[in-house]
């Protein structure tokens, strides 16, 4: 199986889409847009398809990474726009009792007034991205598992190692088609970036987790900085010396607003989706591993709440990862009911099967073998959850676990240590050992800690780990009986018996003993060897995966649908359309929200708290050039069908003339699947209405100056 | 000013409503329709006006109360549809645990197999509807104040005896405009009713609390009865010798459903409404009562969550008192909300400043003092609230006001008790003694009481009672230490001793000392001291209030434009049109749902557990002859601008051609305010679509003999 010849995305990108088939879906590779020019013009795109191949030329180098999002240059002086949650640790960072820049938002008066982010935040400019993928594989073909997995692990850290070399320049290697190409990307790091506007968090944040999700929308979330350099241009740290950065592109604002059925475009860096996943990954998904999380998440809740029912103190401590519980599972089952809604299971095993039917002879062994990978690790699926969850979920024993893993990570040369054992991650680890105190409740751990283990004796043999069963038992009664034993003897309650053990662990040397510590060595072994077999099934499915891209590109190209990767926190480009959604019977949302809709949420009480200057400048209707033609009123925020995920916050949504018309920062709860299933029925991003950002800074809280520089008019 | 002609509504009568002016609003006596023809007609009625006016003829003797709502008689057989919700008592009346009719449904499968009512239930048929003003006024005349009040009490009641003397019939007096017109009502009583047919309670209770109050909706809120009478046709005690009533009426189920913009019109029995309450009592409402009760209800939550923070047990006995005072709370802010959207309080003093302009001096002089009553009893507002809430949110201190109350009460003439304190209402009260246990907190109750009292304290010196500040203080130290040694001595958390109180006091004799007893000695003293002011300013208000109406009715004659009486349970008719809702900025309801949103909320748990077959019978898509043939599926609900209140549940809603259409079960979040104020852009009534009934008695839970006899398709 290893003389197949190397494979390339190439059919993927010969092709035509044929116009309306699921047209709007597709993160697409700038380098495929060419491929795309007919669809794009069916779409309404007005300029020249080609201009948007190439990562490193305008437009698309005015589209950067900042912080953990996307960002866009909107000046020749670096002016940067992106979300307010992306800024939000700037802002932060700015913050004191004196001058809360959350709540009261922030104008630089002028350039010196700019204020220096936080030290870690960044702004990542790509100017190289280059295909790699031999380079990658050489070392890997002939090989299988655990070694054809190091090899490219290996491969792609010297690619990354040598390209960093000239510094100033981070670089990484993203895998594009699970294993079938392999790109690496050069990115400029900017780290002396400062904030330059920021609304305040009532317009920036109007309606935090109430809102979040929600569709209409009525949320300012954008927040500009400055990214600057030193005087020779080159990127330094934070200076006053420092100049403000000339990116090689910037975008132009457009005067006029989005309206129903208008073309819309978006570029920015999407994290991950798995579209492209098989019929049995989909089926796992929607019959196994989402009904898991969801019942599993249910019962931890339920036992926090039972467990802490009549202890005050215990409930604050435990409120937190209650809160997080509770958002997961919501996610969980908005994910699940989403894949149901849209079918997702029928469709992709329907289109699969008759793909399997198309497909090549010489691709049928490979598709197999990753079939049969991707079972067995479907197959430990709910064991891996629940010894992931032992850990995350507890502090005392996850305190043992990190000590003893700690111990044997330390006891070899920096960089062959496993990454969160490194050097650099010695004071996050030391954070977590500290914060136990205000985290932990022994009856509550053991209670969790019981849910968990009572559910992992469950298991069928073939799931359970000896080093797991031999520590905790195989009865409700001896479950009960070691952890009352363990929790009623160790000290690691303690925070000094924790930090002790943390400064010899991170010598690699022995560690004093404790119950807790004595169950840490076998289970720990345990995890690392199931950690092996990890790794080992991921390489093979590295290996084997790019078989069934092989098939499906085949499959697509004879339905005249081009295949875009799925996301890997690379630059794409989605396009579509302004777009309406009626979610539900009965229930249609117009796409385009107005400043009517905040003076409706508006309670006076956070997180429906609108400044009064906001309110005043409604209620005095004085909307100048940004009012909406048709509306007559002040526009907000607008929906696109475009295709985003998680990482697209603070994308710029461009018009058909390549024109600055948006600014991506949320999806609708209908679309929590789309991570899975793209539906055009519920697909939509939410975005700010640029009209509704100058019409701020023109009359609200007034910057005439960045307006100015934006080159819009001020009123 | 008792020279005064005795007042009528003739003004008010006489009118022809001019087309559009606020056109929808209305809750009609029957005898006002022939006055509004024209509009009638214009709103697209097809039938004869006259025919509407008599409310002992056809169609509209063919409506009915039906327990605590409205319903209609559907066949000549007595078969009466009324809500799932208004005939809740009676399903739950024939449930058992073997036979669950409640979740389960009920389909009788005959005549023999139909099930008795709960004994209490009752149907009743007006068979009399006279105008009384003279005799009720006869005597009040000249009189004011407390005789006044007292001189039309004793009239009414002497009206009622009399006319019930015959048997059968209950009788009642109802006040029409506040005093200028009275109206004497014969109703036959019919207490053989039985339950006929019932949806699951997943059918006509789907989405429950959930759901209550929201548009759009998917609810089979209906159930059929039947009224039986003795086989004189005279109503009759259940018999199984009784006979199905033959009603004078009964109404045409509709072959064809609304769409928007569709006639309709619904006749049913309104509680109680304040839209034609002066200026300053709008005022009141939204700036004084509403908020003063929202915050009044909202530091009542919190005390009693705070309290029961640590106390599992506490926090169950006080579940439902907390689950009350939040729907109170709700409400209430539901309701300030709207007034403020709908800008209620500027919009009536300027029609009422417009009015008193143009008003006829001979009422002026009686306007100005119904004005500073009003304004002497609205000053005490908050004082009566408190007062209230003490007695009602409390445990002890409510069994000792009630003990003391009840020895008062007793020592008269069962006659001459007050009402509530009579010997048919003791059965009641010792209930409510006995369940003290369940539901009593001693440090909750402090805490509630203490929060009540620190507000009281806060009163200015006007609004407070000597009797209730020599008891607990006029300082939070004084407070605190009286709470704590009347609760620290107290023997009525103890169930025999407020028992032993109870037998002494309905007798009249004086009862065994207590803290709590001796306290409610001066208490009770002062409230009925508070009473007897209360019902003075009330008897003034009744005396001078018909003075504010004709001027009213002159106003309104002037915009052409007639007056219905406020909403005081009496029957009415209001018209309009099937209509959408767009509640809020860029969200828009359609008028009609359709089984897809059963599907959609459908989570398999209460309260979205929609039966499976429902579930199967959608999936089917067998709608037959009652499909939507423009929407092509089967419709569940819809939604029209009609003018309704709480008492209007089971009305029925009928075409352009009297044919029964739908039946009114809800109304909108958004018109909770609409009991002051009826705001065309937000005010709907929610119906059950006939079609849904039909379809679901034609294919899912068969009952093709009730179709027949209801002369539709059983297909």
């Amino acid at each position: 199986m290893s003389s197949r010849k190397p494979l390339t995305a190439a059919l993927a990108l010969g092709l035509t889409l044929a116009a309306g088939a699921h047209a709007d879906e597709g993160m697409w590779m700038p380098t495929q847009l060419p491929d795309l020019a007919k669809p794009l013009k069916a779409a309404g795109f007005k300029g020249n398809p080609g201009d948007l191949a190439n990562v490193t030329a305008p437009p698309l180098s005015a589209v950067v990474r900042a912080g953990g999002g996307t960002g866009s240059f909107v000046s020749d002086d670096g002016l940067l726009l992106t979300n307010h949650h992306v800024a939000m640790g700037v802002i932060q960072y700015n913050t004191s009792p004196e001058h809360n820049l959350i709540n009261d938002g922030f104008i630089a008066t002028g350039r010196s007034d700019e204020r220096a982010a936080n030290p870690d935040f960044r702004v990542l400019v790509t100017v190289g991205f280059d295909k790699v993928t031999d380079e990658v594989l050489r070392d890997a073909r002939g090989k299988t598992g655990r070694a054809y997995f190091d090899a490219v692990d290996h491969a792609s850290k010297q690619l990354v190692a040598e390209c960093e070399k000239e510094g100033n320049i981070r670089c990484s290697v993203a895998d594009m088609y699970y294993g079938t190409d392999f790109y690496r990307i050069r990115q400029l790091e900017l780290s002396d970036v400062r904030l330059v506007y920021a609304p305040p968090r009532a317009i920036g944040n109007y309606g935090d987790e109430i809102d979040n999700f929600m569709w209409p929308r009525h949320t300012g979330d954008f927040t500009l900085l400055r990214a600057y350099v030193g005087k020779d241009g080159k990127p330094a740290p934070y200076s006053v010396d420092n100049v403000p950065y000339h990116p090689p592109a910037h975008l132009k604002m457009a005067i006029d607003g989005p309206k129903t059925g208008d073309y819309a475009m978006l570029a920015g860096y999407p994290g991950i989706t798995y579209r492209h996943r098989t019929a049995a990954e989909f089926a796992g998904q929607i019959d196994a591993v989402l009904p898991r999380r969801v019942a599993v998440f249910q019962q931890m809740i339920d036992t926090i709440e039972a467990a802490s029912a009549k202890d005050a103190q215990a409930r604050t401590r435990y409120a937190s990862q209650l809160q997080s519980l509770k958002n997961n599972r919501k996610r969980a089952a908005g994910e699940l009911e989403g894949l149901l809604r849209s079918d997702a299971k029928a469709q992709r095993a329907a289109d699969e099967a008759a793909m399997l039917q198309a497909t090549d002879a010489k691709y049928r062994g490979d598709i197999q073998s990753l079939l049969t990978s991707l079972s067995s690790g479907a197959s430990v699926g709910e064991r891996d959850l629940l010894l992931d969850l032992l850990a995350a979920q507890s502090q005392l024993l996850r305190s043992a676990l990190t000590l003893e893993r700690l111990r044997i990570e330390s006891a070899k040369p920096d960089a062959e240590r496993d990454t969160g054992y490194q050097q650099r991650d010695l004071a996050l680890i030391e954070g977590v050992l500290k914060q136990v105190q205000r985290r932990y409740d022994p009856a509550i751990e053991k209670a969790l800690l019981t849910t968990l283990l009572t559910r992992y004796q469950q298991l069928p043999d073939a799931q359970r780990v000896p080093e797991f069963d031999a520590a905790f038992g195989r009865t409700p009664a001896a479950l009960a009986k070691t952890l009352d034993t363990l929790y009623a003897n160790t000290h690691l309650g303690d925070e000094a018996e924790r930090l002790s053990r943390f400064a010899v662990a991170k010598e690699g040397r022995a560690l004093a003993r404790d119950p807790l510590i004595d169950l840490a060595g076998p289970l720990v072994a345990a995890q690392l060897r199931l950690d092996d077999e990890r790794k080992t099934r991921e390489g093979e499915q590295l290996r084997l995966r790019p078989a069934y891209m092989q098939a499906l590109f085949a499959w697509r190209a004879k339905q005249g649908r081009a295949v875009y990767p799925d996301a890997n926190r690379t630059l794409r480009i989605s396009y579509g359309k302004v777009e309406a959604l009626s979610p539900r019977d009965a229930v249609h949302f117009d796409p385009v929200t107005t400043v009517a809709g905040i003076v409706e949420k508006n309670t006076n009480a956070y997180p429906f708290d609108a400044p009064k200057p906001l309110l005043a400048a409604i209620a005095k209707g004085d909307f100048g050039s940004t009012a909406d033609p048709a509306l007559k009123t002040q526009t907000v925020n607008f929906l696109t069908n475009l295709d985003t995920t998680g990482g697209n916050s603070g994308s710029p949504v461009l018009n058909a003339k390549g024109e600055l018309i948006g600014l991506n920062f949320d999806s609708n709860w209908e679309s929590v699947s789309a991570s899975w299933w793209f539906d055009p029925r519920f697909k939509r991003a939410v975005h700010v209405d640029m009209r509704y950002l100058r019409w701020l800074l023109a009359k609200v809280y007034p910057a005439p100056e960045l307006l100015k520089e934006m080159g819009v008019p001020a009123e």
